[in-house]
């Protein structure tokens, strides 16, 4: 077996495509049930474009900075921990060895074997506060360079979803024709990244790929109704 | 020291104040843009508000939906991944113990010392496979429970944030008077929002404050701009 087996096998979703799900998900649901919605209530294709647009690009921004600003969190969050770690070390060692001990304890752990293991954890200030950072408090070091790919990604992909429902309204002027297209192609689109995003998640790509579907279509029923009521 | 101190100052956000955290963000911003951008594209608040209130209906579902499917799926990967690690210690028991090995071997474990930690993990089935899922793959075992009040605690928090721009142009017919108030209002609540956030995320509450203020004024003047070209 080849030593890369292991790591495939264990594949989860990537930081990247988690933000492409992110954007998409939403990207591919709410201007599609925005559209629908107005579909119901206005006499114009324009007025849907123009809020579906204005919908997209607040959506996008929306996202991607929340996106970015939620990357830079978590670094900070990271940093200030990791100081806070550092800190307890140098001025309440002895209560963050039995920190290390409990932890170790609940595996077991006991004697002669406990001390070693925590007298080599110990012994290095960095890999000790490495330890508590991963063990303790379960977190890992965010990658610095993220938070603007991050942004960008779940933007773009919000771009690139709320797109797919709005074509058909932008080149057909006849509202019920139009808002049949969007159904068919947000649909199929909705399908296919359900699908898709199974695979990345490990779960069976076609109760993937239906239930994405039903949250489009329950996002743009509830809409059409709503909007069906007060237009 | 009282005993829980130390727990205190590592407080991170709970789970359900990250719910609030995500919903609000958008149902803030999204259709406080959506409104402003359309108020510079149609005559009447009904379409304004008809569109907000689609907008809000949408945006809840699809974020509390998109909550219950990710908090679903988290559980179902957790699973998958606690049933492999089982396999694995069932059938590939000698790479398994070498991966303990490894691990120990990086916090400087060495003979003696890192044979007792690793035949003291591997001594308890459950044990060594809660290790393998926490300090090999990084996972958590997630509350079965969450799933349904994540959903719900995300489309209740995006309609809440939703409704306060929205309400201003349920009120007031006149479109530059209801976008005034509605920018006030919710630069109000957006800079409220940031605050309370920074206190659970341990940002500086001024800075998150701001941010989030400025996050909601880019979109809508995002909207605003792309309403005003293609109204």
């Amino acid at each position: 077996m080849p030593a890369t087996s292991h790591i495939e096998k264990h594949f989860t979703a990537s930081e990247s495509v988690r933000d492409v799900v992110i954007g998409m998900a939403d990207g591919l649901t709410v201007p599609f049930a925005l559209a629908a919605g107005l579909s119901a209530a206005v006499q114009s294709t324009d007025v849907i474009v123009t809020a579906g647009l204005a919908e997209v690009v607040a959506g996008a921004i929306a996202m991607g900075l929340g996106g970015y600003l939620a990357a830079r969190t978590d670094a900070e969050h990271y940093a200030a921990e990791e100081s806070r770690e550092n800190y307890e070390i140098e001025n309440i060692r002895a209560r963050e060895i039995k920190e290390v001990e409990t932890l170790f304890r609940g595996y077991g752990l006991e004697g002669n074997a406990l001390q070693n293991v925590v007298n080599a954890i110990a012994s290095d200030r960095k890999r000790w506060i490495d330890f508590m950072m991963r063990f303790e408090l379960g977190l890992e070091r965010p990658d610095p360079k993220r938070a603007p790919v991050s942004a960008a990604t779940i933007g773009g992909s919000y771009i690139v979803g709320g797109l797919i429902p709005l074509i058909p309204y932008m080149l057909v002027r006849d509202i019920a024709t139009a808002l049949q297209i969007s159904i068919i192609a947000t649909g199929l689109a909705l399908l296919c990244f359900g699908a898709i995003k199974g695979q990345f998640t490990g779960v069976n790509k076609l109760r993937s790929a239906l239930q994405t579907l039903l949250v489009g279509g329950l996002a743009a029923g509830a809409a059409y109704w709503l909007a069906h009521l007060f237009g």
